[in-house]
């Protein structure tokens, strides 16, 4: 039996920091064993925010697919590839857009959220508009059937399948509607308690050495409400706790959760144990990275080889495409010779 | 000296006819002798209207391609290609499309218009809002210095040179600015007197047989204040006589004003007049589009022919283009081995 398409994206934007790995990554790895994977790097996504400086864009792709690998994305079982090396993704954007209804993306809710968190860039332009007709276009390019997503992106895949849906309606069954892959997503707290978040500046990311990480534990924001030492901690609503969750086993986290209760575990020593889990978690995946970060040229002829085979299969359904809404120039000849 | 880069697009939604003729592509055959042409059938731009139901867009691109050709057009001279088989102009499509505010593309005062005016079709897309920014790469992926305009394209190029500008500000200086090349562009009515125009179905096509050029001709609206056979004329008004003006040799034009003042000459036998004329101005061109049309697989070689030109002209911009925004992947190899 034939296994299902699963496509996801990472935006060229940042190294990988462990709220993507817990919130996203972690279950792409995952997804691996079941699905046809495509994972790629967002490198043309990027611009729609960065377009006045775009000169990070390339070395943060090589760093955010550099991270993917070493997180356990697999470029011999998935196809690992760049966006910008697949032209035919802005090929199906362009035709997707002829159909879309401005309506549709500005009704998009992260639309208008976005534009009013980012208020030091200049969002009000055509591409940051059309972020969802470029995503459908990644999506359906390889007739995806599965999209993990988060909570915040349902709205985005919602109008993925809107335009597959028209899209069939108006030129033949064509793509199939993408389906979201609710997979578990943890929540990480950045260092300052709210979301980890590149944006917030609050993230421990897969690449940091030990040292770096010592540091941003011992900055990390603690129970407000327990002010001295010998105040006793609580940890089901304390930052620091989460990171046990997700990280600890279960015998770290009963002791921690006992001894916090009673006071006889500090802040301080805490996020050292903290420090250890994560640094300990993360040795593996910094091994890796570094490994192929020594060589960009090499990370770089993986990605092309994905890129290779992302192509073909896109061009299978630019064809299709074509023929369904009539833009195929050999079938007009077909017709002359029959 | 290298000649400069002349560049415009033929919309693929029908044949062509006088008002096209005179209004556009009897300069455009003219300006092969001094520049470097390149002209597109615009296949693409036509979903932006007719996605509703493209099936006559590659047979449309053909017949239009046949008449620009008929017209004059060289391909041998110049570079005669279809829009879609250079996807290229979809890639700079949508990387100008980052840095393109919304409000440029909402003040195209075309934009509004044709909003208002096709109100038969569901115009409110994000492609029809975009149609400047792919008129933009249309022009630049050539470094197209001059484009031949309509008075009411005036607005369109300006918006491509300031597309041009922003880019050149943003990531250094790349593209020319294109400049607009006023024309003389004789103004066709069309058979009912309002200008001649697809859409009002009122064209005199270049692939009019002569029974269908006479049988339009008898149709046509003439001078409202010449209601009996009788009344004197008024060549200078009359619709009739703006066709004398475009086709007719003076010795005809000073005739036909003479007599239809006198009311010597009718305005049936004006018509038949006038019949003659466009039919003898027609032959050749009829009679190349035909011998055109016979083998649309011949036609489909000379533009496939020129769209691989168009390519390498266009593969070129885009290196250019990946550099100047640093999103080429081989520069930061390079500087790895430096």
């Amino acid at each position: 039996m034939e296994r299902k398409i699963v496509l996801s994206g990472m935006r060229a934007t940042g190294r990988m920091h462990l709220g993507n790995y817990f919130g996203a990554v972690r279950n792409w790895v995952e997804l691996q064993e079941q699905y046809d994977c495509y994972y790629f790097v967002a490198d043309w996504h990027a611009l729609t925010t960065d377009y006045g400086d775009p000169s990070e864009i390339v070395a943060n792709s090589l760093e955010v697919a550099a991270d993917g690998i070493a997180a356990g994305l697999d470029p011999e079982r998935s196809v690992l590839f760049l966006q910008s090396a697949v032209p035919a993704h802005a090929e199906l954007h362009l035709l997707f857009s002829m159909f879309t209804p401005l309506g549709w993306l500005e009704r998009v809710p992260t639309y208008k959220d976005q534009i009013k968190q980012l208020t030091n860039k200049e969002l009000a332009t055509y591409g940051f508009l059309g972020y969802p007709v470029l995503q459908a276009a990644d999506i359906l390019i390889y007739r995806g059937e599965g999209v993990p997503v988060g909570e915040d992106q349902a709205s985005h895949l919602e109008l993925s399948r809107e335009i597959a849906r028209r899209f069939n309606s108006y030129y033949g069954d064509t793509f199939p509607e993408p389906k979201a892959l609710f997979t578990p997503a943890a929540k990480v707290p950045g260092l300052d308690g709210r979301k980890m978040s590149k944006s917030y500046g609050n993230t421990i990311d897969i690449a940091d050495s030990p040292d770096t990480i010592r540091a941003k534990c011992k900055s990390m924001f603690t129970d407000p409400q327990r002010i001295r030492r010998d105040d006793p901690g609580h940890p089901e609503t304390c930052n620091l706790f989460q990171f046990h969750r997700l990280l600890s086993p279960p015998e770290i986290q009963e002791r921690v959760a006992r001894e916090c209760r009673l006071a006889q575990i500090g802040c301080v020593d805490d996020k050292a144990l903290i420090a250890d889990q994560i640094i300990a978690f993360l040795e593996p995946m910094r091994k890796k990275r570094e490994e192929l970060m020594r060589d960009r040229g090499d990370l770089l002829a993986i990605l092309r080889e994905g890129s290779r085979r992302a192509s073909e299969r896109a061009e299978e359904t630019m064809e299709a495409v074509r023929d369904a809404m009539s833009l195929n120039y050999d079938r007009i000849l077909e017709a002359d010779r029959s």
